[in-house]
């Protein structure tokens, strides 16, 4: 092996790819934050989802570290990507640097919010609406990302983001359409994931639509369907689900 | 459930032992540090051992992020304990807060970091003499462990280090003793790991023997085997390892 070079490579279609599918896809994340007074770098594990914009979305108790911490320095990093069986470093993975920005319960945000990460962690019911619990939207400022031994990139917020004129227009129809899907097509969610999601379980259901994919949820498993492109109105929701019906790309 | 109140529970015996096993069980960590400049808390990941103290010890380029952080801010935590299936949130895991201290080539411990490390990773045999790569003992200052929802300990650093007047003993006769046991008892590592670290799979080794236990190592996989209590003397070891050959605990 030749002792490697300091080389960020420039950011492809590739590079976002894996970095949204990394971000979109995982249950939860490491999150780095400076501890009130010392400043002293603390890790812990939080369960993530993501808004309609693709931002992470945190639920946190406030008698952890990290939220005291959040609340005197919004500054944070998410570490997405877990490693399974083999060398952990050969297993992608990508920091996203975040600025937290807590979400009250009055907000207009808050059941948005509440209702997709329920959706993607059902056990969250249990606690979400206690008063210590809160949602954080962890807002991207910029991202690295490790594909591998070699293979680092730069990326920007935008390239972990979901850009469409849709968004609040879909994420006003998301749940009845996600009922529509589950009720009237429950063949799709398993055909999604066996020809998508090279999943061999059935029993998926969707559980979340935004104008870039799907969540497709399994008691504690998540697997993420990412659109080839994303969906620029509400209108195109019903042909993108139709044309995923008949493809078998790999995901 | 009930809503939660806040009790850092007394550290006892159990909590102990479950922090020492996330710590030197692991192959792998998050880790924070602080970014050069900004202070911005960053998360990566790196691969982990462990030194014949117990003092966790990392292998980085100076390439990476992190060790650019490490050589401006030497503050460091380290999250220990990967989930498996199910509830990401119902899986222990612990934050040790650690001052990062690099481990030069001239340093005497150097050959034992080295030898250990590659023990536990033996793909980083292809770049642990790369002139960028450098050993870091992660000392550790304090340590947050949460064993599940609500059972969260305040740790102190001795909490999770190994304790012994025989660590340089015993460190000087452990390639020794490692190899004897692998060729003149070959079958024990695989006893070890179907007794006491429930594997059913076989062709386990002795990769690391120190004080307070054993790295039983497979493949990518590593196992750690704990002594109910850490040895005095080197020469308690014999007697220790035939003694695990007569346990049936759980470890």
């Amino acid at each position: 092996m030749k002792e490697p070079v300091n080389i960020i490579r420039d950011t492809d279609d590739q590079a976002r790819g894996l970095a949204r599918r990394l971000v979109r896809g995982a249950r939860f994340a490491a999150i780095a934050v400076c501890e009130p007074d010392t400043g002293f770098p603390f890790v812990s594990r939080v369960l993530t989802g993501i808004d309609t914009d693709g931002t992470p979305v945190i639920l946190i108790s406030a008698l952890s570290t990290h939220t005291a911490a959040l609340r005197a320095d919004p500054r944070a990093s998410l570490l997405f990507g877990e490693p399974g069986k083999g060398d952990p470093l050969a297993h992608p993975r990508i920091t996203v640097r975040t600025n937290a920005e807590q979400v009250s319960r009055d907000d207009p945000a808050h059941q948005r919010l509440r209702s997709r990460f329920i959706a993607r962690h059902p056990k969250a019911t249990l606690y979400v609406d206690f008063r210590d619990f809160a949602f954080f939207r962890m807002v991207p400022v910029s991202a690295s990302l490790n594909g591998g031994f070699g293979k680092a990139y730069a990326l920007e917020a935008a390239d972990v983001l979901i850009a469409s004129p849709a968004i609040s227009e879909l994420a006003e129809i998301e749940q009845s359409a996600i009922e529509h899907m589950n009720t009237d097509h429950a063949e799709a969610a398993d055909f999604y994931a066996r020809t998508l999601g090279k999943s061999s379980k059935s029993g998926w259901a969707i559980r979340g639509i935004d104008c870039a994919g799907l969540d497709l949820v399994h008691g504690d498993a998540l697997l993420r369907i990412e659109f080839d492109a994303p969906i620029q109105t509400a209108g195109e929701l019903r042909h993108k689900l139709a044309e995923l019906m008949h493809s078998n790309r790999n995901n």
